[in-house]
């Protein structure tokens, strides 16, 4: 299959730029085809602004969904959120890899979210009624396609466990999984997380390698979340509340989960 | 009092635009001092690399945290991170205004915390031992300042309340009030969160401003969310899960709030 790896870390002689070394490889020799987008070498621009479509009115105030929209639909968005939105078509599978930074993605990572995922490409599709809210939350450009998280993190796995500090690592990931790959269409694997990143030295690296290499190896049949499809009768339209009788005093994201 | 509002919008006749200046207007003629960061007026620059650490040795790899903490220990960061520590400082109350984009802050914004947010200025500071995990949520460089978010959506109230499809708002918000806000010290008021904010026109943007002007009024005074503090006995030390008999048996973010 076609995998598209997109990866936000600053430096490749790095333990994150080890990790894309070798899922490249991985997937590769299991006879996957493979692009990478690799953000900081691609030095690509974060903020999303009116530099994004080219050849519109300046003196027009900048709306960024109102611009995208145009921008897509006009083919006028700049070229290089034409490419990777072409990659995301070609792709089967997409995996973001990136160093957990204050508890969500690197700035340069969520600004190739905000700035590719185009009114009308990844969101703003689909009928609206009063049985389907728009194509979104399992339906969706991504339908079809599967999507994993690779992270590292400097704190320790107990710390985002259920009762830890930081809070579980599957509710600091929801924005993410839910909010930018489920609401597109994608159905997401459950997220790889690698903790206390910065004690992976010579001794352990093999290990965290082949645990890697065991989800790569998985992508395709893997078991993925089982997030609640907006449009299959679990929310109510429009207020878009989950139904009564369904996870009926259940606290946590988790309600958004099947069964 | 000094207020510090970090604005992330790039419209400057936006429903944002507009907030900001109101705000800046309100907190003005209460007598307080105002500095506001205008990241898009900026062209702040978002993601963290080695152009951050001046006079760095560049044969040396990069290293996020440990070349923050040397920068920032020897006095070598680039002027605009110091300068942004520097109003941090001078602030007793600090509001972060942004749409909410992909159910997390606008890139320029995570870039604006992802740099400023030095090693050994809002993390890896205070003591390590069996009894204190470094000086961290609930106490640190922050400690005693207050901080608030302002945030709009385009999304509806429903979507985001307790059984909404997008997560509860205080879930979505969890990473950057209690990760980013309340990790390096500030005390943090509950958001202020304007939904629909397409619909809001000329007929009810007076409603939406008074509202605003509300929880501006109130920012020395009204109550803060009760994030437990770590050091303060409700968390096991060093796995940091939430001590037996606290929250027993409940589930959700809300474990980490008093009472």
């Amino acid at each position: 299959m076609n995998v598209l790896l997109v990866y936000a870390h600053p430096e490749p002689t790095s333990l994150n730029g080890t990790l894309k070394d070798f899922a490249v490889q991985r997937l590769q020799a299991a006879g996957h085809a493979v692009q990478v987008s690799d953000l900081y070498a691609m030095r690509w621009k974060a903020p999303i602004d009116g530099d994004d479509h080219p050849g519109r009115d300046p003196q027009r105030p900048f709306h960024a969904s109102l611009d995208s929209r145009e921008a897509y639909a006009n083919g006028r968005q700049s070229d290089d959120i034409a490419a990777e939105q072409e990659k995301l078509r070609w792709a089967d599978t997409v995996i973001l890899q990136f160093p957990l930074w204050w508890f969500s993605m690197p700035a340069i990572l969520k600004g190739w979210v905000d700035r590719v995922y185009a009114y009308g490409f990844a969101y703003g599709v689909g009928e609206h009624s009063d049985r389907h809210w728009g194509d979104r939350y399992g339906e969706g450009a991504m339908a079809g396609k599967r999507a994993m998280l690779v992270v590292t993190t400097g704190g320790w796995e107990s710390h985002y466990a259920a009762r830890g500090i930081n809070g579980p690592i599957d509710d600091l990931l929801f924005p993410i999984q839910h909010g930018i790959l489920f609401y597109p269409g994608f159905d997401v694997l459950p997220p790889h997380v690698i903790y206390r990143s910065s004690k992976v030295g010579e001794q352990n690296v093999a290990d965290v390698l082949e645990g890697l290499g065991r989800r790569l190896d998985g992508l395709a049949v893997d078991a993925v979340i089982p997030y609640r499809r907006q449009n299959a009768g679990d929310y109510l339209i429009p207020s878009l509340e989950l139904r009564p009788g369904l996870a009926e005093g259940a606290k946590g994201l988790g309600i958004h989960q099947r069964g």
